[in-house]
């Protein structure tokens, strides 16, 4: 099982393909955006992803960015395939991240569950994120 | 009053500290990141402010990124003068931000609100944000 953190250069059709499969187990409702799109080049994103030989099995993305409280990272896309959950692959994505953006300098990494979500969460207390007292809102805007 | 987005050829020393003193009434404890950090050309940053005639009065902040759920926006650092609330320029603020985030094409818009914070949490429900059942975490890696 390899963790390791997508370059660009690796994506080629069959490595977009196997993203797309697995992220529908996340869900399967909203339009994907392309991978040359999550890598362009003024969009910055740490990608994390988990590979069992040729097959993809995890992934975990993570945007980062400047503002005046400080430079942070926030993860969102976690998904680890059905057939491979309960093996830690969400635990090592994530401290990947973690890793990458201590390397780079972030003050803070910022995410979020779903409440129902009990497995999740509790990895993400484990890794050391606290909740914040705080609601987290969308605007729907297309 | 005028209610405009921040271009970094607008920034100067002047305009600098009066961020920096707008922005300590929501945070005085925390280390805040200079202004020519987050307009440096890799970060994408929308930084709408309102002013009242030379007096900076009022700031919004809004990240924009991709991941593969979607383009993206993110909000921060909201803050309305102490002596300027209750006027409506937070919502000015936002609908500036919300503006350009349509006009840019995002799919969503997100942010987080202290749980006490209820004028602000109604201001982003007239908005037409709503609360997602998923909580807020952060992990202080610095």
């Amino acid at each position: 099982m390899k963790i390791a953190i997508l370059q660009p250069s690796d994506v080629n059709d069959d490595f977009a393909q196997q993203v797309k499969d697995l992220f529908s187990q996340l869900n399967d409702t909203i339009e994907q955006v392309n991978l040359d799109e999550v890598f362009k080049p003024e969009n910055a994103i740490t990608f994390a992803y988990c590979m069992d030989k040729d097959k993809m099995v995890g992934i975990a993305l993570m945007c980062t960015y400047t503002v005046i409280s400080g430079y942070k990272g926030w993860v969102e896309d976690v998904v680890v395939d059905k057939a491979y959950r309960g093996q830690g692959l969400g635990r090592k994505l994530m401290e990947k991240l973690v890793d990458e953006g201590k390397k780079d300098g972030l003050s803070e990494i910022l995410l979020f569950s779903n409440d129902k979500r009990k497995a999740a969460i509790s990895l993400y207390k484990s890794l050391g994120f606290k909740q914040k007292d705080s609601g987290l809102y969308v605007l729907k805007t297309n």
